[in-house]
């Protein structure tokens, strides 16, 4: 398939769609984003990377971090991670207490800010140690990513603490129903860390092919997670990666997926490659406008859904 | 592939389990159900069958029937449908109140009781008489299990009209909300008549055919829906389609299904096969305890899981 | 006191306000009702009344019909009528489902609408048949009231039937508790029966004597209830008499009472007299504006508060 | 009427109940307090005390310090505070963070957790110090107390921080909307220290004399609050100030009071007396379940319900 070319239709395609939607704008470092951009990369599983537009451009990844905290938790935890969150589907907006206290602390999956503030929570007490749990991370992700120049944007951190009370205040309702170790500002200060990073659709379309793959990253051979953790992660990425529209995003793209309020999104082609697409102006349910209407594009031009 | 031995295999592993589980009891014509029973069935695009266990005994489908009359709903109304109802998860139990309130009478799928009602009242519009939409519901399930003799259970229909409360409390929430357009009884009359059919597993796996097969019966070559349409309708399958463990069967089965409280589970091997498994006792969520095993021992075996 | 010059005072003080609020619009035979009307009346406990304004003109009773059902309950039942009904606040709008579906179909007071479908099951229970329930009902109102006059209008309950889906839906989410003993749609057209009835400010301050004087009639001397009975029904009017304002009501007025939305209250001040005040215009509370005005300037200038 | 053989009778008539209920274990320290005590103590305009039980005896006050929070709050704001909290009942368990999130972060009324925490934060906005607030609420607790020995129970506060997680969670998500003004943390801790104070039965009748006596200290004539400002707390204690047994003590008691799950409650008589009384252990809806019971076996035989 002419990949390069698709890319190319695609960014043709979407172009009188750039100014739709609207830029994040609970923080403002977020805000102040150009709304007008878009990239777009897939990385196959001998390395070769198509691209097209902004793709060297770093963005804030946000809730994509979620994945990459979600697979270390799931590789040193195993099942035992499900005592912690469950693995269903929220219909809520992604940051309610309203179920998290219904449900007696218990997120009900990775992939809502409690869920992943609860993954942190696991990693902190596995490396017992906050700061190490940052780096370990970090470390996972370059090495996915193939890139050692990632780091996080201070003034996204700085923001993320000034109007981060509603994910503090998940993070104490779990502490107060005994489902969070460690201390909670350490929690959370690392959660906000994560999100901070930023990274470009060349880098994170690479970071996918360990999901594509069973586990295993098939540049490097190392194996990361069992094929049936990958498995697992794919299926919440389905089920549960686009907040309250992942219903439509398995119809319309019907690929493995996750969503950032940066305007990223990852997405998995089992046993093919890895994509990411970038375009900050969001819709309704908080998810790349642009970036979903690419991947949509994209999946009924190569056929490749899983449906 | 030996379907015949994976069949068999199956059924051979799961006997430890037919004591688990509990039958549904919210309607007594249900509880008396003999529980240790078991039934599987395989149908190809060719119309050969594979069948192990019970497979000519009869059941309620219950909830299965709400993929009928979503296929109907969304065939006469295409996206125009979407003002009635949603296509997110629910993240709820499966007849809540709660979530049909909070969101001004839009069920949020129609796989859950309020969905189906509404989709019912959607058909009754389209016929313009409810003892007709009753028959075409019928005859139009008749058409894709190739079997006439299909017919409904009168002491199951009695008992669920006198337990059937909470179904009609949200069928007038939802007209207090205008999205009802029938006379409420009518309408849930209809909606029990078709949970109260009768049917096994031959029929079943024969009927989920044009849904692997983009729409079209691979047999009679008839196109019931458009191929977008029966994508939509797997992909509301994989997301919606076992209550609140919709992601557990997504991951663990990976296969776009419906269960039913009569014990019954249909799913799709997309462009390949229809299944159909029955096994009365019931897991916590309200699904078969054992049918959803014997379809994740089928994906393990055959590999056919769409992960 | 001079309470003719209260009265009169009052009458002049609210008719700035009479063009505020909005008239209940839910039925359209409420939206007719021309909103600048305005009646108040005092009944003490010689028979002696006071009036000013449209005390002749008749208006629906709606929602204070719920203080002679829930009496009529407590009467024939006493405390075991709690296994039904709770007596705390709803904090909640007053017809709300959510909070009776987890409370497990038990409505958390009698004057909120499920609680007084509730009552009127119980009265249906009690007297074995509906149409006698409500007979019985409007005997006890008229005979409180002193006037055998008193009727239903034909069209408030016709039109309160054609929209009354929610009513309708918390009954049957009662009744799939069993926490109603009679047939849905008898026990909602009593219900609807009764808060069709209409009547005026003369007649309704008269009905308030039993409940100012413990339970018995001052005038006929005859006793309807305990005066424990009568000190619940004070006391719940105090705490839940006027939706989700009733905390405003008890300070700003300091009278039991309860309002209907076709803009009549009824208050008692305990050992001294009975009252009424109509004026249809509502707040956003649904309580009538100038009516709860109206009460507060007369415990204002009475100091005839609890407090 | 002779109090002093009042209170006695009271004494010898709850012996009995005093095994039942059980001793608040949220926090160990209060977990471990004899159950077994009892204590009541009237204060009249005049000082004149009557006492009966271990008035002497110190235990944590716990909510009750919420009536002194409110009453400040009030004073310095009047009706602005209403910005920031209602004056409804809540209808829910006192510390639900689901209420808050539906409602905007705004508390339903200042008895609730998040409520008071919100009154401490509008104290520390108007003394611009945390420590100088808690510093002023004591002076004012020890003024209107006539004892300059209260002071707070290190143990117990200790205790409060290290479970408080709901409590933060709490004051985090008012602060996610806006509704809190300082640090969070420094809040919260004069909040703690406020429930943490320590008092007997003895004092606590003579705090609530200002309110019995419309704002006016009856003993040394100081105006705290206006008239109607005292009117607000009464009417806000009466119909909030028991968690969700608010109603039924209402009625049974016909007081306004706050109770606290140190087992103290305080309760006023209009223009009469301020009351304590102080037993441990609590019923199901956290109040003082011998405690209740002396204060409605004190109205019964006093006749001094408002009702």
């Amino acid at each position: 398939m002419n990949y390069q070319k698709i890319l190319e239709d695609i960014a043709e395609e979407i172009k009188p769609h750039l100014k739709d939607g609207h830029v994040a704008d609970y923080i403002p470092a977020l805000a102040k984003v150009d709304p007008e951009q878009f990239a777009m990369s897939l990385t196959l599983f001998d390395g070769t990377q198509y691209h097209v537009g902004d793709t060297e451009t770093l963005f804030s990844i946000q809730s994509i971090s979620k994945v990459f905290t979600f697979t270390l938790a799931l590789k040193f935890y195993n099942n035992s991670i499900y005592k912690r969150i469950g693995v269903e589907p929220s219909g809520n907006p992604f940051n309610s207490l309203v179920q998290l206290e219904y449900e007696n602390g218990k997120p009900r999956n990775p992939f809502i800010n409690a869920g992943a503030i609860n993954m942190t929570d696991a990693l902190v007490k596995h490396y017992k140690n906050a700061e190490l749990t940052y780096k370990e991370v970090l470390n996972f992700i370059k090495e996915i990513a193939d890139d050692n120049s990632i780091s996080l944007n201070d003034v996204i951190l700085k923001s993320e603490k000034e109007h981060g009370y509603r994910n503090i205040a998940l993070a104490n309702l779990m502490k107060s129903f005994n489902n969070l170790d460690n201390d909670v500002s350490e929690v959370v200060d690392i959660y906000f860390k994560h999100c901070s990073l930023e990274m470009n659709t060349k880098m994170l379309s690479r970071t996918m092919l360990y999901l594509a793959n069973h586990g295993e990253d098939p540049i490097s051979k190392k194996t990361h997670i069992s094929q049936r953790q990958a498995k697992r992660i794919n299926s919440v990425m389905l089920t549960c990666g686009h907040y309250d529209a992942s219903g439509d995003f398995a119809f319309n793209v019907g690929l493995p997926g996750k969503s950032g309020v940066g305007g990223g999104i990852v997405a998995v082609v089992p046993k093919l490659m890895g994509i990411s697409v970038w375009a900050p102006a969001l819709n309704e349910q908080g998810n790349s406008l642009v970036g979903t209407m690419a991947l949509e594009l994209f999946t009924t031009k190569t056929g490749l859904s899983i449906f």
